[in-house]
């Protein structure tokens, strides 16, 4: 595997699947890679082989030159951090990183679900404002993989395309073009506003497991999650929901595509609701829904991808009462209150922005006031 | 059944199980009792037979003097006008009435969920301002009955306990007096917004079919309602909704227990959870689920029971987000705006009402603003 391509310093940053996944496919790439992990007991036996095995869609043994719950070990001389941890983890990254990140490095979050990029420079610009760091974020993960033993990971499927986009975003192309040796997959997107609005993991994940609540807890998440819990009911809600978040896409000029067409998109199929449509798809067939309520369908999606969609909103004017509603339920289901916790306006670095002013933070990531004039 | 006592002239507005369960039981009481339906050909087969046959509890042949669909044959020369119908038709039954109302009528709502006294007040106070008509409430309904065939009605059981509040609530005594023939289970509660906060229904009916949405439609509601649908999670959701109920109560001084307690009270099941609990009701064994989301745990518990409950928080300065949020849902899985057609502040008449004021609406049906005093 190895090719004469331009060798990177990598740094993945979380050793779960699909961190393991991406350090054993970046080395088969022929690149350097240090893998880091808050604990380092749970990746021992990586340590001890030097490297981790791959089997499915890729397959062969990925050497890492370093395997640390050190984060400074892990990023300096990195030309490319790649993080691959829940959603939930960025901020504490973003916090352990900044005394070390060296102008110049790319970060990319794979996935930022909802302004992961914006949550990560706000935290940048406070702590370490002099340093220009590339912040990226993915649209989704490029991979389907679980670890099968310690240090054994399958892959099942790579994604053909996923979107991109960098802060500044006039860098996207140099990061897409950084990366494309190991990921042809990524292809860039506008800014961090479209690959942020269209993650429909906050339309497909806390609604229904939160309409199925009562079934998840009496059954063990014993049914179809999209199957047989997206019903004509649940459907409309989703709807609406979805049509909240593509408002506020709208309102900043954003492409985006409702759950619907996104469905047609990635699935081919069709119908005249979320709920025929999601019959017609058999890729959900066999999907079982969460085992409980504390699933990251919520702990992930509402602070992560909900709260955002609604503090993005709040900030162009667009109210999204279902979206809100569905994270005050959620509040009370996990005993957490998500809209101080998560990625809200104070956290995204939004706070006050007008419309142009946000658009302005996503492409060049900063807001230039205009000096008042004293007379 | 004739008894000695005075014998009233009774009115029964709707002719569904429990008007004509009510009706019946009046005639056997020895009451002049009248029926009114909106539609006539529900009732052909009583008007044939010149009344109702009870069996079950009370046992016998209740002659009616009318069964008519004329609200004016029906209401005038009544002492008392006891309204069965959905709390959904209060509105329409009031707009109804008003031309035909005589000072001094009894009007009772059986039950008037929350808020329906005020509403009813509401319209009488714009239609008919110079009649003065004691505005009534139970607090649920005196009956458990279902009729077997037409004109045979089975009443399972009869509650030992009804609370009932009028408007002047200083009438409440006269009331109760009035009725006790027919109904010596009516005690007297201090006045209107105790009936309608103590409305149980508005926590237990909504929220866990809105959280149980998928079961019911995937499974046509096979399963128990109280026991499988209420779970740890939807029971920590009801438990907030209702602890947002009891804080409305409190800021008005009004007496209510919380749910939990209620279920001990009624049914002496106790837990520490209203899980624990409800699994602890032997009383809710065998209840199934609604079959469709087309349900009056809908339809009528959203309009007539959290909207009000939502819009007298408003007054008072209580936030309401759980019980605000699960209308929003069923505004969404209905298609209907239910904070614009239900109770809202305007239609209970309370729109910008102090503390203060409001308890002056609900005591003497009038609230007088000092006049001002001009210079």
């Amino acid at each position: 595997m190895k090719n004469n391509k331009k060798s990177l310093n990598y740094a993945v940053i979380g050793a779960g699947n699909g961190g393991q996944a991406m350090a054993a496919h970046l080395a088969l790439c022929g690149h350097n890679v240090r893998l880091y992990n808050r604990s380092i007991t749970k990746i021992k036996k990586i340590q001890e082989q030097r490297g981790i095995y791959l089997t499915g869609k890729e397959e062969g043994f990925g050497r890492l030159s370093s395997m640390t719950d050190n984060i400074k070990e892990a990023i300096e001389n990195a030309d490319v951090i790649m993080v691959t941890i829940p959603a939930s983890g960025h901020r504490e990254i973003a916090n352990l990183c900044h005394p070390y990140l060296k102008d110049g490095q790319i970060i990319v979050l794979n996935p930022g679900r909802t302004g992961g990029a914006l949550e990560f420079l706000n935290i940048i610009k406070q702590k370490a404002p002099n340093k220009n760091i590339i912040i990226s974020e993915a649209q989704t993960f490029v991979y389907a993989c679980r670890a099968e033993t310690a240090g054994v990971v399958k892959i099942f499927s790579i994604k053909n395309q996923v979107s991109l986009a960098s802060i500044p975003s006039y860098m996207t192309k140099y990061v897409v073009d950084t990366i494309k040796d190991a990921y042809p997959q990524f292809i860039p997107a506008d800014n961090v506003l479209e690959t942020s609005l269209n993650n429909i993991g906050a339309i497909f994940h806390p609604c229904p497991t939160l309409l199925n609540c009562g079934r998840i807890e009496s059954t063990n998440g014993d049914f179809e999650y999209y199957l047989e819990g997206i019903t004509p009911t649940v459907s409309k809600i989703l709807e609406q929901m979805d049509s909240e978040r593509v408002k506020v896409a709208h309102a900043l000029g954003v492409k985006t595509v409702t759950a619907l067409k996104w469905l047609e998109v990635t699935y081919g199929s069709k119908g005249e609701s979320l709920h025929e449509a999601i019959q017609n798809t058999s890729g959900y067939m066999g999907i079982k829904a969460p085992s409980s309520m504390d699933t990251r369908y919520i702990f992930e999606d509402i602070p992560e991808s909900l709260v955002p969609i609604s503090a993005i909103g709040a900030t162009v004017g667009i109210r999204t009462p279902i979206i809100d509603s569905i994270i005050n339920l959620a509040c009370t289901a996990h005993g957490e209150n998500y809209f101080a916790a998560g990625r809200n306006v104070r956290n995204l670095g939004i706070e006050g922005l007008t419309v142009s002013e946000l658009m302005e933070l996503a492409t060049f990531g900063i807001v230039e006031r205009p000096r008042e004039v004293v007379a």
